[in-house]
């Protein structure tokens, strides 16, 4: 981890090194703090890319917002319907794979210095894409780009690679009181 | 707590019940996610007034981003120098109350779905201002006003009246190995 830290440390793109930052746990804000981030990284100037997985055609407020911004680029994969994980079917692991490339290209593309892919973490943890393919990710990743992996069960692998991970606990929840999801505030 | 969600589930406004969401803890996304939350409920045509707490002129990139938007009011406070809390100035206390102010005027005003109160719960901590004000604030909250309270070190008596707490959890963190904060990430 030491090691790969100091490699990382000699880039001359915006960041001295770009790190890879994991946010898990059941908690609420996990894809905001990752949204949060990227305006953040927007109102420096720098160039970001968001990737999706499993949101589909949702209607996510963020989104209408993001795409009006410039030096942002937004891809979305996944059905309009919210996956069964004991029944994953061929278009859903279709779908991911399709997440996960065009996570690479602009990971690898020198066009952008922060990568998110939103839901990767539960997208490994269902099968939905393999674990080696996010670690060969991380791994290839340009010294200088910053990379943000978002949802539950982050698998511990991905844990152990990641330079800054944070776990949101969900201490209170409206859901468990049976409150439902809220359009402007949970999509 | 049932009590008061039945009491503020009646509204008429955008949300037919508008949370207090509470993001405290020592890892990293707590303004972040409450930014995301911002872009998130704007995206939806909300209207939104995010107040800093003690974060002064200091130049972060979310402003930037969020005062170009419309919909969105930003209300900065606070020196630019770091707070100090084993020694605390007049001024900043002075800057905190103003915060507090700005932050109720919003909140009752009708003219927001959302208020954010960034740092508030440290500058509760801290006693910069006075935690009764805002347990006032939040029980005075017309029943369609989302408010988000973030920072380290939530007050027990704040979490309690929250509908719903994340608690952001430091796993990792590239502090703890003498990287500092990194323009366009962390500020």
């Amino acid at each position: 981890m030491t090691e790969q830290i100091s490699q990382r440390s000699s880039s001359s793109g915006p960041f001295s090194r770009g790190l890879v930052q994991v946010f898990t746990g059941d908690g609420k804000g996990k894809t905001t703090a990752a949204l949060g981030a990227v305006i953040r990284a927007l109102g420096h100037g720098l160039k970001v890319c968001v990737v999706f997985f499993m949101k589909g055609d949702y209607p996510y407020g963020e989104c209408k917002i993001l795409s009006q911004l410039p030096n942002v680029k937004i891809a979305r994969f996944g059905s309009q319907q919210f996956i069964d994980p004991t029944n994953i079917k061929p278009e859903e692991k279709e779908q991911a794979r399709q997440a996960l490339a065009a996570a690479r290209e602009a990971v690898l593309s020198g066009s952008y210095d922060l990568v998110v892919l939103d839901e990767v973490n539960l997208a490994v943890a269902w099968q939905l894409v393999e674990l080696d393919k996010v670690i060969k990710l991380i791994g290839d990743k340009p010294r200088n780009v910053e990379l943000i992996l978002t949802g539950r069960k982050a698998d511990t692998k991905l844990i152990q690679l990641a330079d800054l991970v944070t776990e949101m606990l969900k201490i209170k929840h409206p859901y468990d009181e049976g409150t439902k999801a809220r359009k402007g505030i949970e999509y």
